[in-house]
Order: C-alpha cells, then structure tokens, then sequence
C-alpha cells in the first residue's frame, strides 16, 4: 500500500483483520485531512488538529506496518516497489508485494511555470500552508509600518488563483481575517481595506457546483470583501505583482505582495511512473489509466485510486470523477474489499461511486451544498459542511478540538492560531 | 517597550490606561509561554496553544503600538532605539522614547561550543522545539528501519543536556513517549528499550530545589526510564555521540543520535548592548547591572528587567533572583507602576521579589514542588503545576484547549501533536 492519504488509510482499513501483512509506505508520518489545511493557512486550525499519526492509526493493528520512505519507481515484473529510506538510512530498498495499491495523490500544476511556485505557494501540504500562514498576516504587519499608500495597498492586496472549494474557502476567510479577526490590532492602516481579488478561468465560482449555487457562493464572497475575477487568467506572477488576461484579451497588472494558488491540479509523478512500468499512457492530468475494477491494465493485482487514477468503464471509455475525498475513500474501501475477495477466489465486481454531494463552506455561517440534486445555501449548508467535516477528522482529540475552536471563532470572530513563525525558508 | 515576553507583557499591561504612548518593540509577533515550549517539542501541546498574538492580547489598548522588528542597538543620549524593520521594509529606524523598559530574556550559552547548536537544539524558541520533536520522532522511524543492533540503540538513546526544571520535564516526558505513548506504534522495536539520559554538572537534578524534591524527582526520572548523570559535565557532542567527563575524571562516549540541550542560561545580547551604552560591565551569565528600582546606573529614564538583568540592592550588592516566570512578571509590573508613579511626580520604592515557590514537573501526575518552605511531591503537587500553568496561559482559547490537550493525554496516555513536519532545515 503506497500513500497514507484518504484512500489508502480506507484501504489498509479494510485490510485489517483479513490474513494478509499490509505494509503502508508514506514520505509522512501523518495523514493530512486536506480539505481543511487551508484552515491552517489562515490561522484557524493548528497542523496537528488536521494530521493524524499513521501509526497511530493502525497501533491496534499488527497486521498493518508503517513505512515511512519516499516511493521512486517500480518493478511490476518482479513485484517490487523501490523505496527511499530516511534520510540517514542508507540507500534504497526494495519491497516486495502481492498485491500493491498506489493512491499517491495529486498537486497543482502552475500550468508549466514551476518557477510560480515559491512566488504563489498552495495550501496542499501543510509546510505551504504555515507559509501562506506567515505571509498573510506578515502582510498586514508590513502595510502597518509601510508609510507609502502605493506600496501600502500592494502590501494589503491578497490575489487567490483557482475558484474551486479551496480557492472560495481560502479567500473567505482571508476577508473575514481582514473585516473581523484583525480589525482592531492595528493602528496606522484600516484592514477592511484590504483588497482579496479570486482569479478563476471558468465563467463562474466553484464551476463544479450548479449554477445557481455559485451565484449564492460569488456574493456571499463579495460580502467578505472578496472580488471575483471569473474568465481571467494568470499569465505572469513577479515578488510584487501578478498580471491577468481576461477572456475578452485584455491584460492588466495588479501590485500584490500576497498571491496563493489553488488552480491546476495534476496526479502525483508516481502515476506516471506506474504507468510507465506498466507500458501505459498517462492522461493530461497526469493521471494512469485504471480498469473498471482499479487495477492497471494487464496488473490485476496492481491497483491505483483517487486523484492519481481516470477510471475507465467496461467499454473502455473514461469515467469523470471530481478529485474529492468521498471518492478516494470509496475507491480506498473498494480496493481493500477487492483485495479481500481475490483471496477467497472471488472476482470483485466493478467500482460504482455513490455521489454523497458537494459542499463548500464561504465563511461565517455561509456555505452552499448540493446534495443529490438539492440545492442549499446559508446557516443550513453551513452546519452541515461542518459536521461532515467534523465526522470526517481521525480522532476523537481532534474532532472535539476542532469543533471547540471553530465555536470560539464563530463567537468571537478570532483566529487562534496568528503566529508568524518561520516555515520552510522563503523562496522569494 | 522592547521584549514581549512575560515581564514585557506584564509592564505594558500596567500602562493600558496610563496617558502615555507605548510602542511594544518585539521581533515576534506573539508572546511565548516559555514553560511550556518543551511540550511542542515532545508533541504534547500545538505551537498555537503556548504563543499568543501580541496584537490580540493589546487590541483594545488603543495607546499601545506593537511593531515587528528586531532591536539592533540604543543610543541613551538621545533617547533612541534602533529598530530594523521587516525584510523588504527598508533600512533600520530610531524610536524616540521618554521612558525605555528592555526586557529581551535570555538564551542557552553551550559552554562557548556555538558549533553545538545545530547538534543538540534547544527547547527555547518555537522553530527549535519542532525541530526536536522532530528528532524524537524521527530517531524512532530511524530505529524501527535499523538492523544493525548498534546503529539501532544510538537511534533509541537520547541526551538531554542539563537537568533544571526543562531538562527534568523534557527527559520525564521522552521517558512517557517511549514508555507509553508509542508502545504500540512500531512492529520491529520495543520503544521501551530507549535509553534516556539527563546530564547534569551538579551533583543532584533540580540544584535550585531543596535536596529532599531533588532526590523524589530523581526517583520519578528513573521509574520513567531516564537516567539521572549527576556531576557530569558534556565535553564533546559530535553527529551520532556525546562525550561525557564525571567529577571524578572519567571520561566516557555514548552513543546517542538525539541530543536536546537545557542548560547554561545566558542574557539576551541587549543586554550586553545596553551595558555598552550606557559604560556599564556585564556580568559573567552577560547580565546588565540594574539598581534597586531596575534602572541602569546613571539612567533613571532606563529600566532593564527578566533574565537579562542582575539587580543590586542599594549598597550596590548583586540580588541573586531566578531565571524564573514570576520574577520577570513582578519586575514588569514594579517597571509599568513605576513609570506611571514618575508620570505623576512620585519616586517608586525598590523592587522586592515575592516568592510565591518553585514548580516541576515529571510526568504522569507526578511534580515536586517548593511553596515558602513547603515541599511536596506526588498527586498534589502535580495538580499545583497544572493549575498555575494554566491560569498563567494568555486567552481563554488557550487555556480550554490545553486543560482539554491534558486530560486527553492523561486518560489515554496519547499525544495529539505527533508530526514529524519540517521546521527550520536541519542543520546536521
């Protein structure tokens, strides 16, 4: 089993008490709860409240070995996956399996400019957002002791990219930092004025969601102080500015010292290395093709899921899903059943995802849902985005931590979590 | 105002509603519990839950400014400090003062070897805490992967150099993780063979207790697998050993991956820099004269406080008073009320020092403690530590979630916050 996400802890879930050893390899030692890191990014949550220990997990288990090593090829004729050890360790090993599951995952893509991404870092790993957290709120303390208005309002101009659920969640609570959290601890400037434009290629917000809903989403936004930018394009990121196209061809360039990507998703390279192993073609999206049972073609005992894998149906043809966590984590338990039933002698049927709905929160009490066609918005939605989200989180520790802080800013308006605090070293 | 640490805080606090301007001077953005820093490093507590915004605790004292920035020298005769901003904010500037408190703290000395830093980190600042909860955490990713017995057991040996309060409870808690907390974790080690050692170059742990706490402690220690290394003095620390010399000359190398350092406090470098302006001697721990009333000689518009200022009484004789919380705490209180006492004509007595006792604490319901000649040890003692750390916590938020973080850790044994996440680059 390679990857500790969504996916392959339901997988190894389902694993548990079947006669089989299962080794987890992952470069962490945690599975990160990925819809809410943004909640990290802007000092709402703590790391440790969206991650649990993947020994942790499984320490009941002993069937269930957790690795930790970096995945970097395999060797499906001989049954081996090549690991990268610590990094004091010594060199790589192989492992061999009988069966393998590969759900690596996915990241954003920069649309071929990785030289973007020190300049407009993500909220997908939980470094990125503890440096997203620093420059957010780093942002505010230099337009405070900035005295030219120019450089002042570049300093208080938040730029998003990728109106999808984390671009809208992000740049919600980016405004609401501005309107609410920090209105009084600062002296010189005003942060309501602080500008947060969402850039998005689509012609509207959460473009996965019903019209209708992203027409709720775009001005529950513009009451956060959040400007959409819909049919615009990034085409250049600078220390200092980002310069947009819109669709009708005209360009202009806007002074932010604060830009934060969420656009672009593309799988994991394991993918494509998988597929190479395998002899086949990896979609545009970097994603290995999978048959209607997961595994690759020719591999059955190769399986890949989530948003590394593009299932394909019995005809051959592509399956769309979204590259959300009920579908990783249905594939996850599919897989692990699947493995199960293979033992016995039985031929798993094919994968069906059951769509449970789509939600996105915007803010305080505002989110938009759609659930098997019905369509909410409001206080409703909202309670709703947070028990999912709550029964969701590894752990009892974190749920009821979670659902305490989230209490506390929903009363006070605050954020626990505003320090500026070195992450990785700045790139820019 | 320079430092927001506890005296800073403390002295600021008491000028909320004087008719003065106070511009609080710190280069972080948030104010640390230190007593509590050594539990981020071992997992136990979040970053977010011993730090808190010091814009936050000050947003409704619309007379106190707080500004980012590191204080790089003063110039007594015209009443100015040096600030230099923040990275892209220009050159250094001067803030001109009528009344200057300095309250910088204090750091950890490593006997003159600086080149051991990187080797054995501290529990002192925020970056350095993750960076040793990442060690620990690590060493025993490192040993569960390990096959040679030798390698594996210095992966499972760990230092903690100096056993005052923070080396007692850093090596108590190591114990308990080992102990306890990752029993189950792994499949090839049994954590309970980690060997943990507390080096201490006088001849019992605690030296500022009364000898009878000293010996329950050491007692405590050892039930939790650390042992105590009295009179025993750390002369070497390469990547991958210690090099120890006992009292009686004996020199042996342990091998140990893992080195956490505690010990041989020293003044901030202001303080050193203040001495220098205003043509005083730093003591030997680099310490500022002060005098009775805090202000440096010759200075009365200068108040140095904390642990960077040694306090003479009005013959001129040097006060010991410990590195302690409450004593920085007192002292900003006396310099706040004593600024508002000049502002109003009026001559503040000397400082006093009320010693309200001395807390540590081991583990696991065990703390010894040393109340005005009162010594206890065991259940209640433990309880003391508990509440004062909790009612000495800034913000409510806080104070819930910690007392929550506690209890869970008490009944399960567990520590939420087990993440081996990158901090500062490691520098070995």
């Amino acid at each position: 089993m390679v990857g500790g996400g969504f996916g392959g802890v339901q997988a190894v879930r389902k694993l548990r008490r079947a006669p089989v050893d299962v080794t987890l390899v992952d470069r962490r030692n945690f599975s990160l709860f990925q819809p809410l890191v943004y909640q990290v990014a802007t000092g709402a949550l703590s790391p440790g409240e969206v991650a649990s220990p993947l020994r942790g997990i499984f320490k009941r288990s002993s069937n269930v070995h957790v690795l930790l090593g970096e995945v970097t090829g395999f060797d499906l004729e001989n049954r081996r996956v090549l690991v990268d050890g610590m990094p004091d360790d010594g060199g790589p090993r192989e492992l061999p399996y009988d069966s393998l599951i590969v759900a690596a995952g996915s990241g954003y893509s920069y649309f071929g400019h990785d030289e973007w991404s020190g300049l407009a870092p993500d909220v997908k790993s939980l470094e990125s957002a503890l440096e997203v957290r620093r420059r957010i709120l780093s942002a505010f303390e230099a337009a405070e002791s900035e005295p030219d208005p120019g450089r002042r309002a570049s300093w208080l101009t938040f730029v998003v990219v990728g109106a999808g659920p984390t671009g809208v969640e992000l740049a919600g609570q980016i405004g609401e930092i501005a309107r609410d959290t920090l209105r009084r601890d600062f002296r010189s400037i005003d942060t309501r004025s602080a500008r947060i434009l969402l850039v998005e290629m689509a012609d509207r917000v959460l473009p996965l969601f019903p019209p209708g809903l992203s027409r709720s989403a775009a001005r529950a936004l513009e009451k956060l102080g959040v400007t959409p930018l819909t049919e615009h394009r990034v085409v250049d990121i600078d220390d200092g500015s980002v310069t947009l196209t819109s669709a009708a061809g005209e360009t202009q360039r806007v002074a932010a010292r604060t830009v934060v990507w969420a656009a672009g998703v593309v799988a994991s390279e394991l993918a494509g290395r998988l597929a190479d192993a395998a002899g086949v073609e990896v979609d545009r999206a970097g994603r290995v093709p999978v048959r209607p049972d997961l595994t690759l073609p020719g591999h059955p005992e190769v399986t890949a899921l989530g948003d590394m894998a593009l299932v394909h149906d019995a005809a051959g043809k592509p399956v769309p899903l979204p590259g959300l966590a009920p579908v990783a984590m249905q594939q996850g338990r599919y897989a692990g059943r699947a493995v199960r039933d293979r033992i016995r002698g039985r031929q798993p049927g094919p994968f069906h995802y059951r769509d449970k709905g789509n939600l996105a929160t915007i803010g305080r009490a505002k989110a938009v849902a759609d659930i098997k066609g019905l369509h909410l918005s409001g206080l409703f939605a909202w309670l709703t985005w947070l028990f999912v989200h709550l029964f969701y989180l590894i752990g009892f520790q974190n749920r009821l931590i979670v659902f305490i802080r989230w209490t506390i800013s929903f009363v006070t308006r605050g954020r626990g979590e505003r320090l500026i605090s070195s992450g990785p070293p700045s790139t820019t």
